[in-house]
């Protein structure tokens, strides 16, 4: 492609309302530009990459048995209604009535439609199991969408959706696209983790995200040192230390902690550790029916320690979703302010994560505005206590696999794999005949891939101070072709047009920057494109026969012989 | 592809709801089904095909320097608010609210997204021309949708527009689009014609349609015997009589007709060739901007002959768009019923098409109810008229291009070029410095294919009474591989592997049918899915080290020995 005749839209300078690195890069390199909020035109540099993506992951999933469809974006209510979600979703589900005043939706994913298919398609165990996904554009209202692409609006997404008669039938799946995944992401070319992942709205039991890793990403994500193990911070478990609790040593003392109502500030004004502190937090009990049981319950944690929601809302004794207790609620059952409070003489259940549970002779609220408790100890101040998993894994925590410890690190989700269960079959009687001749609802695995997210992602995982540096695999060309001052010399205007077609000849994807431009602004665009290999045609040079070549990513620099050219890209270039 | 691994869904039954062959086809090979009106998934043999349209129309665009983009479907009002288009659409342009209450509408085409992205991008005659493109899925709320995908509410199309500074400029991107739309369907295997048309709303000048010619084509096209031309019927001219108007013979008299009102009828009761009967038209007059003219004109047609609206409402004396006179103002203007009219005696002026004017002692209404005139003769009997061309062709009529005569056949459109001129890029103020630094309004081109129409046109135009019959370029597996009682036959079972493995590894898509069917569901099945070639494989040939070979198209049928199989294939199926 000569630039003259493609749109390259590159910009100098950073867009004043890009907040993260991708942003910014995918407008300056001339990826996508902005229609309206979350709305996004690819331009041809950016459909070049998609492209390829789109490539990597049809055949990967191909290759794992899994077959193409292709369903509407615009879906009927009807289906909606039917699985409950027309009701359980807000705003971010686009809802509109055409000209007949029918309701409709756009889809934000395809779980309703594929198990409408299913249900007319598939009546028999035989054919079963069948494994169906489709490339195909979403929409989801975002409240603020933001990041660019890495949150818009309308979306290109891979969704697959696999239906099984038996739970061991699904885990082979699941496994199949575990791999698949795995296979796609390491042939993207990115630093991936596959990481055990909560299940949340959508559904079923067990669940992995795959994420993309990158300081700038949204997800902390925990690591093993000293093995596969990894695992979103939401479901990494923290073991419980492996030691016995200390013996008391000091008597519980009530001591004035006026104006101090943080850890911190109780750390700073007693001069203790903030791990020797421990802090009450109070959520509303799980109902019985009867609802005869306690209204609330105190959870208490290391002062140091955050509190996992997720885990929180997992345990028996918890509403769910997860409800903090009002302050005025606080204030009756303390008769103290939220910042005076702590687990000593309450009368509701009280639950210890783990390791607070370890303190000996710490210091809580003392449940009377500005004081709190030194010397305080378990059972003998708090004789009635369970203990349970409720925080946050920290980096050295030791792993739930039971070798190394954790370590902390962020990603950027960019797929997701789920064990369905029967969510939706069940809501939509999906059912066919088994092999006894009974009617059996479906069991079903849903594995996601955010196709234009990954753009991002890469990005946010492979820039520098100069732009962007893509994989080979995705890179929108393989080639820059540079020539010095081209419009002012024939020779070098002869060498570049015989590169360019020995280049293209043997297959490649080359940019070749044919503009009136000065070398400065054509280095600098093809640095902030990140075309992963350049190729430098000047005059010095030439007198040798020679051109210079300069890889993206390290720098390197190298002369090649001009006749060598072609040879040298074929050993450099991994195809995909 | 093992069928048993397949979602094959096939019906042996027509589908009541399916009114075109094109559209029962798809349903009963497994492409389609119907999620709501309008809206349909594609089934996996659906996809393999889509995809290949796609790709070719990719790779002749590419070919041809047009460069892809991707732009929203869901696209900001604002912009259709600056084209005029908002107000100027109906319903078929669905609008609706996002959570913010934002007016957006879902595109059904992309000219005011990409003339938005243009005058933002482009603002140099350095930078032109440009030509880009999209393959995208558009929404357009028919109010009766049907057919199937061949006029569907969701459908996949290819979208092209192309900027330029000069009309020269666009002529050479449209003869280039021109010659890539040629090699597209040529490719596609279809037999299709490049028609004149006319451009209508959507503006602008020159115009092509594409059709695939199928004796179900919604569209008539005028064809020359002896040349290329072709038109749609509404935009071939109809050439003047060569031959001077005969002399009068008859004097004019006055018959009575009661009863009679039609031409039929008419010729009927006086025993004469509908084409021997002048009928007369009533419409309105073009105004001026002071009104002054006349308010009606009256068109006279011969009686065999249709009136053309589209070269009427072109005609500088009439209104645009053509507007018929009211029963009451024709008995105004003539004192009788719209049965018994005629250009005889009449205070307004006359038009009369080139055929009808070279009429002579021909009849027509006597402008009293119940008469007709005989013997009426231009010019003696009516001697102020003006001759146009205001009919539609018809069969055996001379070719415009001066070779030939016009032979009718019906067609299904599946591409259109227009030289859209400045329509959008004026309304939107999409202009460039050009080389005298001035700003200069863009000229614009646009260019669309309907991809999922494709599959109904090409099924319209390749079936039988068994199914379809794919043209090879496009079609879901080159080859069905058919083993008869292979569950019974462990002979049959390892030839037939060994012949899927082989052919596979030659890179032959083939559809290898395990079913445990009976060897007569497995022929209808793939006669219907309509694989352009079959290989059967039966114990009586095999006893021959034989398979049996049949083509779908023409039926033929041959013996191949196992050894030959594969290279038989290669010689037979032509690579897209």
């Amino acid at each position: 492609m000569r630039s003259s005749q493609y749109l390259l839209s590159t910009m100098k300078e950073n867009p004043a309302d890009a907040e993260v690195i991708s942003h910014k890069l995918m407008l300056r390199a001339g990826l996508v530009r902005r229609l309206a909020s979350g709305l996004y035109t690819y331009l041809p540099t950016g459909v070049r990459t998609l492209r390829k993506v789109e490539r990597i992951v049809r055949e990967e999933l191909d290759k794992a048995g899994a077959i193409e469809v292709l369903m509407p974006m615009v879906q009927n209510a009807e289906l909606w209604q039917e699985s409950g979600r027309w009701e359980q979703m807000d705003a971010e589900l686009l809802r509109f009535q055409d000209r007949h005043q029918r309701d409709f939706v756009l889809g934000p994913t395809h779980e309703e439609v594929i198990t409408d298919l299913i249900r007319r398609e598939v009546t028999s165990y035989k054919q079963l199991p069948l494994n169906l996904y489709q490339i195909q554009t979403k929409f989801r209202d975002e409240r603020r969408p933001r990041f660019g692409v890495m949150r818009a609006r309308e979306f290109l997404m891979k969704d697959a959706y696999s239906f099984h008669l038996s739970q061991d039938c699904l885990q082979k799946t699941y496994d199949a696209m575990y791999q698949a995944y795995t296979n796609i992401f390491t042939r993207l070319g990115l630093d991936f983790r596959a990481v055990l992942a909560d299940s949340g709205a959508i559904g079923g039991s067990v669940s992995h995200e795959f994420h993309v890793l990158a300081s700038s990403g949204e997800d902390a994500i925990a690591f093993s040192t000293e093995s596969d193990y990894a695992a979103n911070v939401e479901m990494a478990a923290a073991l419980p230390p492996q030691s016995n609790r200390p013996e008391p040593t000091q008597s519980l003392t009530k001591v004035s902690t006026p104006n101090a109502v943080s850890v911190d500030e109780v750390a700073t004004l007693l001069a203790v550790a903030p791990a020797q502190i421990a802090k009450t937090l109070f959520v509303h009990a799980r109902q019985d029916a009867d609802a005869t049981g306690p209204a609330f319950v105190a959870l208490v944690l290391r002062g140091d320690h955050q509190l996992n929601e997720v885990k929180a809302e997992k345990h028996p004794l918890l509403a769910q979703p997860l409800t903090f207790a009002s302050e005025a609620e606080v204030l009756k059952l303390t008769g103290a302010q939220p910042g005076s409070v702590g687990p000593v003489g309450l009368a509701i259940p009280v639950i210890a994560d783990h390791s607070a549970a370890q303190l000996a002779d710490f210091i809580c609220g003392a449940n009377e505005t500005g004081f709190h408790l030194t010397g305080v100890n378990w059972l003998r101040d708090i004789p009635d206590f369970d203990t349970a998993d409720l925080r946050n894994v920290v980096s050295g925590d030791a792993s739930p696999c039971g070798k190394g410890c954790l370590e902390i690190r962020r990603g950027i989700e960019v797929g997701h794999i789920f064990q369905l269960g029967d969510k939706y079959s069940q809501a939509m009687k999906a059912g066919v005949l088994n092999e006894d001749g009974k009617n059996q609802i479906l069991t079903m695995g849903c594995y996601g891939i955010g196709v234009s997210r990954i753009l991002a992602a890469a990005i946010e995982q492979n820039h520098d101070e100069h732009g962007i540096i893509w994989p080979d695999a995705i890179a929108p060309f393989q080639i820059a072709l540079i020539p010095m001052n081209m419009h002012k010399s024939v020779r070098i205007q002869q060498a570049v047009e015989q590169l360019y077609e020995q280049l293209t000849a043997a297959g490649f994807e080359v940019l070749f920057d044919d503009r009136k431009e000065r070398p400065g602004v054509m280095f600098a665009d093809m640095e902030l494109i990140g075309i992963p290999h350049q190729i430098v045609i000047g005059e010095r040079n030439l007198d040798q026969q020679q051109v210079e070549y300069k890889h993206r990513r390290t720098g390197e620099k190298s002369l090649l012989t001009l006749d060598a050219v072609v040879a040298e890209m074929q050993a450099k270039i991994q195809t995909i």
